[in-house]
């Protein structure tokens, strides 16, 4: 059976393949939430199987749990109280490496079959998936089911291709002959097999808990480790989903289903630290704030440890073809889930003197307005705004905009609340914009997590450059972006920037946003900075994951081929 | 003229991508130590090559030294005196991170190019590179040339190419075109570049400085990185003559020959441990003792870091087909370079009950007395054995023998000397046998370094499997050996021992041991017990040495052909 699912799903293994060599434009599972698509029923279905499990116990034949535990509150303001177990981190690791003797010996066909069955199965309940990831981290449906559903499918793809790819490279046997001598030859038959690194954690995050936790859990899964999935407390269901479908595949394919296990922990009692730590563990996928990052990369020194942390995000505005093209494209991107992608830009630099358009120079001052200006455009739309920026994860990043208000002294735009028709309650937040000059780097050259913005009035765009630059490589950063009508400051700023290992995106215009980042084709975090150490995906995120472990034999020398 | 040599040595590029794609057999630079291939003179010329640097400074145009230090001392008992410049790490790093700029900036052709051209020159000057090893070590001639020369380029080599295929992964450019509406695409043109991790440092060992050493500094090398040689201060001048041809060809090229730098210390004012934790080294390739590389890894956690370390190697014998054969190569094994390479087994397990052989059941004293007299056949021609066991590399491995000997009740073999001819002042140690219990655990279970071997008197061959496995887990190991008559037992060593990341050989005969580790095919430490992290050389080893970073610009949609 698991080898008929390698093969039914080998044309999509295929395409990841080459997407992930040719890095064009490439997606296994369609992002368009359309009936037409995914079942005229899909919709209702998922929300149906959503509403199903909330105030519920969410089942799971795992270990004995030591108790059950709700830790998740809808940003949308609405009850769910899904109850997890919580289980002990000595029977978690007990029952994971109970589960490796067999998940190790499958061959790599059998596993990537199985891996490529569970994204199968994942795209199916995409929406399930959406509403779960919807009501924990506050996104809105749309980039829910996008981000949480498609695209994560993809970058777990993406992993698993990589993986495949990198176990296959090096051939389980081969003949091996050497000429020591003028008559003799010695030849020995060589054997290698894949050895897994132990049991791997996958430690979630609250904003892209599949996005971001999929890519770590297949690249280790495909290459024979067992993993634990210990989900932030926060955003549960939609990994807790992830597992138990990984769990239905691989005990349908005769394997020990504790292979993934679920590690539930509340803010109170937090789990991670003990279990990355443990000496059975040998692999350790992070994403989530730079002080636990750091803190797990300084002392799981026993673990391959792979990071993706948070950053500061700059634009470097010096001019553009169409202010108001670029000031909605900023807006946009300001706007969607309120901030709270890593990708977010935070700090706009824009020189004193203003900007450079085809009407001539706009001053500082305006330039900053036409920003405010398109923002409350885009949130004038209170349906739009619900759903694009969708509600706020957690009350420390709401409250993180009223500590910054405070204490700012040019407040250009007032962060407001949005009108959302269908869940009242919800707790929102547009983009706060604060003016600072380029002397403060207290102020903004550090992460403000959320809808929290400065534009920082630099001496010029070398200054801006200089300012995006360091900043990255000291606080980290994932994204940049640059307008200019110049090629000689774009290329500037592409090359300071790509060396601080952020990825700028240059003169964007139309439906395309500094923020998105797309599987096969966009290295999503570079680890080249503090913003993480990790990639996704590229060879190094998989190759530390396994290794080849060999033994050889002498054979009688290879008979030559007759004349 | 680098794009000449990129092109110049393109076909040895190719041959090694091949084979080690293949794992067959394959080397570009011939190991036979012949004035037929190497020239008629090259012997001479090494030598006198070598012997020009013998009482003087080693000139070399770096940055100011603090003071010039000679701190080698030949085991052969000859006066060598080379003086080496101590240089302050502030100068080394402010050097390394100047010559950064240009060699970042280098092409990956160009970059490739020159390490291949520096490869060449070193084949070039093997015999050169064999004294300057021979009198450092301790190794003799043979091993010297062909370890310290040929082979260790091949395994430079391996790194540049498995280096190579990794940047040329990711495109240069890629156009990226979705269709974002019915009627609209976005277009996008990527463009990638490599980026280095910064300042790699590479600290070498005393034993094997070149095929050590050379992997990890061709890998940093052709990946961007600029890098400082910290060679052990016993074994400086293999990699400071290595350091001198790499400076002339990065010179030659263009670039800032302090792209690589020499860091010598002694062991009164060692530098590697301040080196390691500076901010600007962002990899660290490290070959020695676990003390040091545990050390490495816990606490250069700002860096990507590679260690080889030690283990305890183990030989499992249940039977054979030909006793004399087996114990020959045994004795062979054990008797090379006198048990100082880090792939000689040091314990052999023998079943109380003997072994199985066709002329019947040999007790378990014969098949120990068996070994130990074909070490003393090997050793009793003293040309022979001056040749293969060459000179003990450290005082303290001469010592290690006399306090193992004094705390052993059951010697079976005591250690020689040997009568060398051409050095008699050589520091001389053939094999010391000690018989244990396979209960005295403490005494066996421990890297014990140098000609010390260990018979340990096991239950039966499930116990030498197990214990050998066990531990290779706990303590590291490198190789393991078996012979068995009995296919069944071939298969539970090598199941035990490949799961505890120990390369097996199986019944082993004629001219290949289980200290052998061939580039291009064998992998050299598995990267997954205590005796390393990393694997010579896998992609694991070159991938996380540079990273991809991406900008990406809006482009007019691409044009569709017309039917």
């Amino acid at each position: 059976m698991t080898q008929t699912w390698f093969e039914m799903h080998q044309e999509t293994l295929e395409g990841a393949l080459a997407a992930s060599e040719s890095r064009g434009c490439w997606s296994a599972y369609p992002e368009i939430p359309s009936g037409r698509i995914y079942g005229e029923n899909a919709r209702d279905d998922g929300m149906a199987q959503w509403k199903s499990r909330l105030g519920q116990r969410f089942e799971i034949d795992q270990p004995e749990p030591l108790e059950w535990i709700a830790t998740e509150q809808s940003p949308y303001g609405i009850e769910t109280g899904v109850q997890y177990p919580r289980l002990d981190v000595d029977a978690l690791l007990a029952a994971s490496t109970k589960a490796s003797t067999g998940w190790r010996s499958a061959s790599i066909d059998t596993r990537t079959g199985i891996c490529l069955e569970i994204l199968h199965r994942l795209n199916k309940r995409s929406f399930e998936l959406a509403f779960s990831v919807m009501h924990t981290t506050g996104q809105g449906f749309m980039l829910a089911f996008q981000a949480g559903g498609p695209h994560a499918q993809d970058r777990g793809l993406e992993a698993v291709a990589y993986a495949y790819r990198e176990m296959r490279r090096c051939p389980e046997t081969a003949t091996w002959t050497k000429r020591v001598s003028k008559t003799d030859t010695v030849t020995l038959e060589k054997r290698w097999r894949i050895l897994p690194r132990g049991v791997a954690v996958t430690v979630g995050c609250s904003t892209f808990p599949t996005w971001n936790g999929y890519p770590g859990l297949f690249a280790s899964l495909v290459t024979g480790n067992t993993v634990i999935v210990k989900p932030h407390p926060g955003a549960v269901l939609p990994l807790a989903i992830t597992v138990e479908i990984a769990r239905d595949v691989i005990a349908e394919a005769g394997f020990d289903p504790n292979t993934v296990l679920l590690a539930c922990d509340s803010l109170d009692s937090p789990v991670a630290q003990d279990l990355v730590l443990r000496p059975e563990v040998g692999i350790v996928d992070f994403t989530g704030g730079n002080a636990f990052g750091d803190w797990i990369e300084a002392n799981a020194t026993q673990a391959q440890v792979y990071t993706e942390k948070a950053g500061v995000n700059s634009i470097i505005l010096d001019g553009t073809e169409n202010l108001r093209d670029t000031t909605g494209n900023i807006a946009f991107s300001l706007c969607l889930y309120s901030g709270q992608m890593c990708t977010t830009p935070q700090n706009i630099y824009i020189p004193k003197s203003g900007i450079d358009t085809p009407e001539g120079r706009i001053d500082f001052d305006d330039a900053a307005a036409a920003i405010v200006k398109a923002i409350d455009w885009f949130v004038s739309d209170a349906a739009r705004a619900a759903e694009v920026c969708g509600a706020i994860q957690s009350d420390s990043t709401a409250s993180r905009i009223d500590e910054i208000r405070s204490g700012s002294d040019v407040v250009l735009r007032e962060s407001t609340s949005i009108e959302n028709e269908r869940f009242p309650e919800a707790r929102t937040a547009t983009p706060m914009i604060v003016q600072v000059d380029a002397s403060s780097t207290d102020v903004y050259k550090r992460e403000c997590f959320g809808p929290i913005v400065y534009i920082v009035q630099t001496e010029d765009t070398d200054a801006s450059i200089r300012l995006a630059s360091t900043t990255a490589r000291e606080m980290g950063g994932l994204t940049a972006a640059v307008w200019s009508r110049e090629q000689s400051v774009v290329d500037a700023a592409v090359d300071a920037l790509t060396e601080a290992g952020v990825a700028v995106s240059c003169n964007l215009a139309g439906q395309i946003w500094v923020n998105q980042s797309a599987a096969f084709s966009d290295f999503h975090v570079s680890g080249a900075n503090p913003a993480g150490n990790a990639t996704l995906c590229d060879v190094a995120y998989v190759a530390g994951r396994f290794r080849m472990v060999a033994s050889r034999t002498p054979m009688p020398a290879p008979v030559e081929a007759a004349d």
